[in-house]
């Protein structure tokens, strides 16, 4: 009952789920890795056993592969998701599924011919201990019903080629995702809002992205690439009758030179290591037994399609509708 | 060297501030009290070896007092702060200082007139230990310039006759006092969203107000009349290069029935004690040496234009402009 | 690659055990299981696709089963070890290792005489994320030597056949691994110090342990087994630099009917749930790769020496020294 | 009703003491201040608007002071004590009492015989918000009787006159007090236990410090006077049914460089500052009211006896019992 994973895609996201997935996940293990770098590729097939591919549609064909990973650069998304809904194997897409609507819609379409679904996108902050919490707290309905929710998301210092777009897209997209999944329901507007820019960055960062969801609750993002200070996510949830907010895991507080308290990490890895484990065993899980994790396509094109609208309203300047595509009963 | 004070109004705040001049600030004493009902006038007067006035206009022409606490009903404080300035007696002016800009504007021009600072209105917050320490992080450089603001007010359960345009001006303008105080510079435009309404509420509850501030940086308030969990006021300063965030004061934690934590209190005043007995001392001090502290007749003007324009914004759904009169040379 | 384990002993401890194996971990598989409640057996088997045994002799025997898991009774373990040994089978036998010093030595004996390491005690602490933190930011060398360690072990009740001594050997033991980890030395002397008993305690509970390490540190352990608030552990390493405190791990802080905070469980399953996944991770991975880890048998032995040091000195009411038989080099 | 108090001792304790008492104590003034530098008590008598008096005798004795805070060095406590009693005038005396149990004595002798409380002890602790509200848990009954209260007293870097001895009888004396008020009864027996020294130590440092209450509760006090990150103080008060913890006051957390957390001051007065202000009130307000607050004689000669205990604990490494005398009437 071992199930054999393909990945495509052999950096640092790729990587990283090599090594949990050789390391601490239970019933599956690393068949197969391809790379546009054949030495990436290399070095991790043979650091898990696995055979490297010189061609990412050869691994999806190939027989000892029974489910794929993609994990490769965000335009390659769209065409190897489709080549796994070809070969009928089950995918997990690193987010974004595709890089406009269009694409991810594309996907919806071949899955919904197929009938059934093989696609998870690879949100894995659906299975954050602490987000799984605060979900766990409204779905109790001890709280009442949600009404708003505060995020922050921060990262230490923006990459090179990030974008005031970006912040929205590739950064923000995560909170979108949260917001569908935690209210149950879908984003109707969106507004961005830009302070002033930081010194520290060479885009509009920080920027407050506003949602109101379907239903008439409110979402508020701060996000900021360049913080300066570490990788820091937050959140609360206010409710009707009280308030559940996130709390950095950290498992000690420090007490030196002066100061009490914590550090925070550089990159958004060891903040999420928990959720990107259980994540992955999650959809091993669901390979192994049939029924879907996580984001569906449909959560992947909604928040592009949402991640779309942000970018729109930050380019203009005023609120921004997201009109949505007919939704597929498969994904009910 | 004991200021005589005069108290007008023996409610509640006026009850507060009469304990703690009497108890805990030096440099002063209770000298007159009165009130509408002269029985709580009498009761306070009596605690406090104070002489009762039938009337407020004769207790600010009084000899035996040197300075004066308006703390009667909000429709009640523009004449009284005139009186006071015409009898050219210091006076702490609980907030609003007018219901309106124009009454505000009314004072300004009397005590622009009178060429000298008279008048303190009351916005306690820039004394709490906690804005304070986070107005000093600002201040000192370390973090940088500040971005964005965000401010949590939430109390237990909204007044019975609470409105939907209270929330602004009644609750939300601490921290447009703040804001302005924080950043040093007036607010520009003031947007209000509104989330779906708490089943608690009555009235638009919570929301959440928007501001751009003249120079660029924003804040955003989420103001919070029937929260259910207590009264709590929470802000994070992010800047440049780090972030500051209030905690609130509570001297232990307990452990307890399942349970770690602190508790909230009913209402505003055992969160604010502290910056209520600083407020009243540094007023005491100012009356005493002559130069003013805390917010001018100018920041009660302009906390209540910026509340006025909150209004507008909750009644349109579109942003509103703040137009501030020219500002007499007297407040810079 | 995947490791066959046999299970020992279907209660709560094993079920756990047999959950976590079959559901978390890489590169293992529930092979085998046996109790002496034949039906016990029986579930977990059937749950996991194992095989159940009725005889625990006969599953350590048996070809399917590579390593096992001991999670029976107490007075069972010596035997059941002893029996892996002669099979060759690596064994992660749950503490106590032996419920007596001589049981212990009996089981280095066998162990020693066969030359390599084949048993690891479940002192699963040493696998916690805080406690290895804290122990990462001693080794760093950041907070200069240790000199004490302040530990709290909480539980909400006792059981029913809890008894003063086994406040030390089943609680406390735990901290006296923690201990002996920590600071990589031996403990020298253990004094027993007894509050007034807790009236929800039929039995001297709490009691304070206060251990002087060989090299000079000392530890002091509240062991409380009736807290009435819920399972906690706590500890704070003092070095000559700073100090390093254990924050008990909570995915949210919740805000509701007065009070801001987080739940403490029931038991320590909660608390530790990462611990033994990581523990159970290790030992298949020390299994597959030849390499020990976790604690040995001679940490086994020390810690029921410590513990039986520790019920002398409760009941003498004066300090009892330690003494260790001397150290085979296995465990060096 | 203003209450003019003269000063003895003018050195940083004394300061501290005439600037809240001139800027923060309602219904006193410093009206004379004495020092054996002429020149440290002109410079406070000028600040404050006092007068100066070249000798402490001469000071009591004036008419113009009323009431005597006595912060001159240890040794001459005793004599100036017996002086203010001599004059019948209140005195505020900062820890210690005097230098011994003998010393004390006469003291308690000289008031006992006057047959009315004069002498004030300055164990400020008792007058913190945190350790109040930690009594307040305990006195409500809700948490049960209190069984252990631990104790952490570190100061970042001990003064060059510090001695092992002093560890316990200059700042675990705190402590001690805070044992004897928070559960109303004597120390039994002390022992005083040694962990190797800190490598920034010339002396014994840290210490634990381990109380019997007379009634059975345990007291352990962690003293450390060379913790190098700042000065720290807490505790937890373990009860039958819960626990209550002090909570270093802090108003704002700041996230910068990596880290998130809040800073320790380097000595004790930034975190006692509201202590020893409520202190001088308090004992302000029974000057004028008559009724005694806070540590009375008696306390300052029992917390002197307990710490003689624990300096021959120290010194033969074995616990001592606390003898006191009889406790006269007047104290109950």
């Amino acid at each position: 009952m071992t199930i054999r994973v393909g990945l495509i895609g052999a950096g640092v996201m790729g990587g990283d789920h090599a090594r949990i997935l050789s390391t601490s996940v239970n019933g599956a293990r690393l068949a197969a890795v391809s790379d546009a770098d054949a030495s990436r590729a290399a070095a991790i097939a043979g650091a898990c056993g696995a055979t490297a591919f010189p061609d990412a549609d050869k691994l999806i064909a190939d027989a000892s592969v029974e489910a794929v990973i993609v994990a490769s650069p965000d335009p390659t998304h769209k065409a190897l998701v489709l080549g796994c809904l070809a070969a009928e194997k089950p995918v997990l897409c690193e987010k974004p599924l595709g890089v406009t609507t269009a694409e991810c819609l594309e996907i919806i379409g071949a899955e919904t011919a197929l009938g059934r679904r093989l696609v998870q996108v690879g949100f894995m902050r659906r299975f954050d201990p602490g987000y799984a919490a605060m979900k766990g707290a409204l779905d109790s309905g001890d709280l009442g019903r949600g009404l708003i929710l505060h995020c922050v998301h921060r990262n230490q210092i923006s990459a090179s080629y990030s974008t005031s777009e970006g912040v929205i897209a590739n950064s923000a997209v995560h909170e979108i995702d949260i917001a569908r999944w935690m209210f149950g329901e879908e984003v109707a507007r969106v507004t961005v809002i830009v302070p002033r820019q930081s010194s520290h960055a060479g885009m509009q960062d920080p920027q407050i992205i506003l949602m109101h969801m379907a239903g008439g609750a409110v979402v508020d993002i701060e996000a900021y690439l360049n913080c300066q200070y570490g990788y820091d996510v937050r959140g609360e949830l206010v409710c009707e009758s009280g308030t559940a907010e996130l709390v950095p895991p950290h498992g000690i507080t420090l007490r030196r030179a002066g100061q009490e308290g914590f550090g925070h990490p550089e990159d958004w890895r060891p903040r999420f290591a928990e959720a990107y484990r259980i994540e992955l065993q999650a959809w091993i899980d669901s390979v192994a037994g049939g029924s879907p994790a996580g984001a569906s396509a449909w959560d992947g094109y909604a928040a592009t399609a949402v991640a779309e609208a942000g970018v729109a309203s930050l380019k203009t300047g005023t609120p921004a509708d997201v009109r949505l595509a007919a939704k597929p009963a498969l994904y009910d």
